[in-house]
């Protein structure tokens, strides 16, 4: 089946809407912690560009009000002794409490109130509280954006929408370590769960919202 | 960057282990009601090889005493009428409770004592009884199978080992609407979160377990 | 320690202050069917009163577009096979799915378009779609009626407050088969999860909110 | 009604039986951290003697290689922000993240490999990894113990039932703040979730396991 079939077999199915920008979005950075944005280590990607338009995404929505959490994978050494997820992905034991792989990259200029959410999975929704924070925030829309595209960022936002929010991933805001799986999730991504738009829409989204006070 | 070369990036990374097959396996089906199976239907895709494929399984694991629970996506007005993930994929607004396209195929040949698992969304972890349901049965590993690949048996099994169980995926009992997505799933289930292996290395698994009673 | 002083211990713990009232609340009437309020099964409790002031609230709330849901506990085999809630609580293995006990009572005049969430545990939260329905609706305040006091009520408006949600209880649309237990669930509710209000309270709030549509 | 009616009540819904003893308990430690067993803070409880039952019950755990998990809540500024369980428990704010209230207490003797599972609500397994642990642990049976009774200890009795595990409380490993609720609680568990029995059965419980490797 080439391309153009596959783009109709998805249209007849119903997929590929575009989603509800709410009133109230929030923004969840998945994993750009050192040890997936600093390419020394192994299990890290090119991710500078996406920190920067991240940083710009960020900076947008801090004026505005805009509430912002981020996730970090942080094990200590009972998950490395007893989790199936690190036997499979046995590199990922790398990124040990307390290490600097486990940092949020200072290029982001996180603010102390806003929120670290420390995940043992792919999902920012397993296991955490972020689906309580999301709730406590009376949140509408969720923002994606983080690493890596066919990891975390896919896991995420199945959950986010699964969870009953609407679902935007701002394309220049993700990053991969492989082209190809980074590409085939966005099909998938656009195709069923949320809309991959350009970072110039999604500011001009934040742009049109009325600040908010936290 | 080609194949090769991406395989490269995912074994320096860490990733492509294989899993641990335990004492105690049980299977998901996922998603094998007529809205997904029959070709009739706009929504399904051509799963009659992965059908009898997971015949074969059941088949198996009946015969050993392995417990088995199947899902269906199945939609009340009121979820058709909130539900985010409707408005991005409206197409599965047709799976309406109570019709023929929410009802597991017969060839699978389901015994009245293997629950049916309602769920809304993607993953058969997501808002359902199936962490209940596993950790009851004391199942260490999951096998999955049922369509879609690039859909809710991806979803599944992120969850599946998310929550602390090694999962294999038998590559004839999964199918898709198209092969690129199923193709691309496929490699990152393998690289991160399964093994993939063949229907028959499954069976042997089986095979080798002592038959216990349910 | 007398009454007086254990209040004494609970304020200066810094317990039992009040919630707010939101724009957006929602209702969940927890496991008001047959099986709990038809006095002649053993499961049942005298709910005559909480059915009737629930029936008060619901036609309020209808008026002005508050969406509503209900839960039922409905067993098939293979959950009672298996769930060791029904080991150690077995007379719950009466509410046996098709049956007239797992019914949602008439006097509550259920509309077709309230979804009727189907649970196995205590919290109507617990392996449900709840927490999905309450973020599609935008949610940000929970009034819970229902049966019982101490076991699923309880339940429900612990994980209600948990997952960032404001919470009412109106006294007069909860029961129990027992006065201690119910008051001594009322105290803990009041102090540390959610406001125990009057009836009449809770319409007033209702009234006060402008009509939406669901 | 007396106490005896309520028994008879009880008894006849089908409630109060007991539980099965598993081959793989695990042990649940809740809020075991100074904010609740240093009685110079307004949070406390006097704890003493169920620090003592708790360690006594610790030791033999670690010789038998039965798996160990601590909670603590800590908060950021965050969740001080927003959540609304600290607008109704607003005492709770005291346990701030890297303060002396949120350190397991040291009487414990907590090994490194035993993980600290952070919390913001009341059950340990709510927005945690604890389900995750317990799976990869392949638990069967789930000791729980610490401060309150009648909050965090019974929410999280009540979700361990509902996910699956057969519960057991050791009564003098329990503690709370007032009398009468740690009573009525004691009374619901017994009722309906878990067996409470003595230390001395709990300890000839896991004597009776041969012992594992973690």
């Amino acid at each position: 089946m080439n391309r153009l079939a596959v783009a109709d077999v998805y249209r007849d199915a119903g997929f590929g809407r575009s989603v509800t920008r709410g009133q109230r979005p929030a923004i969840l950075v998945v994993d750009f912690s050192y040890g997936f944005t600093d390419a020394t280590y192994p299990t890290a990607t090119d991710a500078d560009g996406a920190i920067d338009a991240t940083a710009k995404l960020l900076t947008c929505a801090r004026r505005k009000g805009v509430p912002i959490a981020f996730t970090t994978i942080s094990y200590e050494a009972a998950h490395i002794d007893s989790l199936p997820w690190l036997r499979k992905s046995v590199g990922l034991t790398a990124l040990k409490s307390g290490s600097r792989l486990v940092e949020i990259d200072g290029r982001l200029q996180r603010d102390d109130r806003e929120p670290i959410v420390v995940k043992l999975g792919a999902s920012a929704f397993f296991g955490t509280n972020v689906p309580t924070l999301l709730a406590s925030w009376r949140a509408d829309t969720l923002i994606v954006t983080g690493a890596t595209t066919s990891g975390c960022v896919r896991a995420t936002v199945v959950d986010a929408v699964q969870s009953g929010y609407d679902v935007l991933v701002p394309e220049e805001c993700v990053a991969d370590r492989a082209t190809a799986p980074h590409e085939a999730n966005l099909f998938d991504i656009r195709q069923k769960y949320a809309d991959v738009i350009p970072l110039s829409e999604t500011l001009e989204y934040l742009e049109s919202l009325e600040a908010r006070e936290k």
